[in-house]
């Protein structure tokens, strides 16, 4: 018998296996998956190891009568619904904090790659461009530009750091003012995207941030303004970002997260300003072993009726 | 009637132009160009203003018997014999400081982008292979790391500022131990690979340096390693470098700099562990101006007596 289940086809294999041996877990790839199950099966399962983006809402809750955990793999828990969690008393963790160091630094990553054009770069050496045509037009200092982070949380706060020793004007909107070393505050985003370059974007998703920049704020931003995204696909109007980037509105984009990844709206695919990443902020192997272990010890303290280490209720 | 003259094709329409405008410099394409001038052009030529990585030798030198200042454009001048300026009481001055940024910022973000498998990633995303056939293998993490800076000088000590923003354990080698906060020094290359993940090359060219990371330094690196080069082709032993990252002695490298550019092995451009840049470490419209601006001050200086301002000799 077991009373863990795996959910998510993202699993990779060495993950399904470690949580296979520790709880003698079960699997199904998806939610919608659930009700394939023996009504035994679906008696047992006390935890769920959860994994992916699909949407874990409460019907799936009601399919699972002795359900007390969902712990997710990740930190943004925006899939999973709380409020229907926590009226069933079901217990909800995440994998904060481990991953903070991985996506503030793909964050940073795809800023310079966006200014310096680096995709350009190696094509243009790769397919012997650089001998035959030349060198590539001159592209745009990166050291000692303003930027703005949207959601000064842990990530946020990560990525404002390593910015401050690119010698960056470092400028933030957050829900409160924060104590930071000379950073300057903005208490909307439009204002925060009036003052700078370069608009990072690192809240969490979910409801409360669906759409939060949007039109004025990448107007604001402006033809020289770029923006990065390493939070989810929701968090910008996709339908502004994608006219704004097209029609020049403003200069270009880091994206590691969109709408319905991975199948996202193929006019990102003919953009040439813009570094595209399949969401990979925390795709290393160092922090994916450290997220599988965090929801690990959050199921065996669930199992053991000890504390859970990073409850999200 | 000019006394200044201009050589290297790689000047754009901008400099030529800014330079003619000055000076009423006269232009030629290439150092060997310069027999083809008039005996009186060559006679009157009192400065140059150079740019380019074409060799500017003795010879080339006394084909304008009243040359005063070679003016270089770009920090590196190993391709001015400087020793024979000396000799003839020619004075050679070049770009320093205003550049040390941006190659700074290409060095953190080619390391950046080879651990994080950027390059492939954005070309998962761009054609369709991320909904077609998922995820990439998971990369590595980047913050952390232990570097190892080949070099510290002004551009060493702005990537190693940098990078100890990504918590890296910073290492160094240079000719002498440097007051800094914590980093470890080696003296000797070998010693210093051996202690690293990443090795970033931020040497000065020219004969000194030639093949200063050679066979025994890479394989010192060994298979987790990645080299970094933002300085020169010749600093690298080519065939070592090339012969390392096809037989796996190093996991990757992100160059900037090449033997014979921008006509460089093609063996580098069908290594898929590799991200590739072509010769970009100075290449932002706000850094060149910047350069051109010395370069243009520094000749002003020499015409009118005064001291220059970055001298070489």
């Amino acid at each position: 018998m077991t009373n863990v289940m795996m959910i998510g086809a993202s699993f990779s294999e060495v993950e399904r296996d470690r949580l296979k041996t520790a709880f003698n877990a079960g699997f199904v790839a998806d939610v919608t998956d659930l009700d394939s199950l023996s009504v035994q099966a679906r008696a047992e399962t006390a935890a769920v190891a959860f994994k992916g983006h699909a949407a874990f809402g409460a019907a799936a809750m009601d399919l699972l009568p002795k359900l007390g955990l969902i712990a997710n793999f990740g930190v943004g828990y925006d899939a999973i619904d709380v409020e229907a969690a926590s009226k069933r008393g079901i217990r909800v963790t995440n994998t904060p904090d481990v991953l903070n160091d991985d996506v503030a630094d793909l964050a940073v990553a795809m800023l310079l790659a966006q200014c310096r054009n680096m995709i350009a770069g190696d094509a243009c050496v790769r397919s012997g461009d650089w001998a035959a045509k030349g060198s590539l037009p001159l592209n745009r200092k990166a050291s000692g530009s303003r930027v703005g982070i949207v959601g000064l949380g842990r990530i946020g706060r990560e990525i404002a750091d390593r910015l401050a020793a690119f010698k960056m004007d470092i400028h933030y909107h957050s829900r409160s003012e924060k104590q930071t070393p000379g950073w300057t505050y903005h208490s909307d985003v439009v204002s925060l995207a009036e003052a700078v370059d370069f608009l990072v974007v690192a809240l969490v998703g979910g409801k409360e941030t669906l759409g939060y920049v949007g039109t004025e704020a990448l107007a604001a931003l402006g033809p020289r303004g770029v923006v990065i995204n390493i939070s989810r696909g929701t968090t910008i109007d996709e339908a502004a970002l994608l006219k704004a980037l097209e029609s020049g509105i403003i200069a270009g984009a880091g994206l590691d997260v969109f709408l319905n990844e991975p199948d996202i709206d193929p006019r990102f695919r003919a953009l040439d300003n813009v570094v595209l990443q399949p969401h990979q902020g925390s795709a290393t192997t160092e922090t994916r072993t450290d997220m599988a272990l965090l929801q690990h010890d959050n199921i065996a303290a669930f199992l053991a009726g000890r504390l859970l280490l990073t409850p999200v209720n």
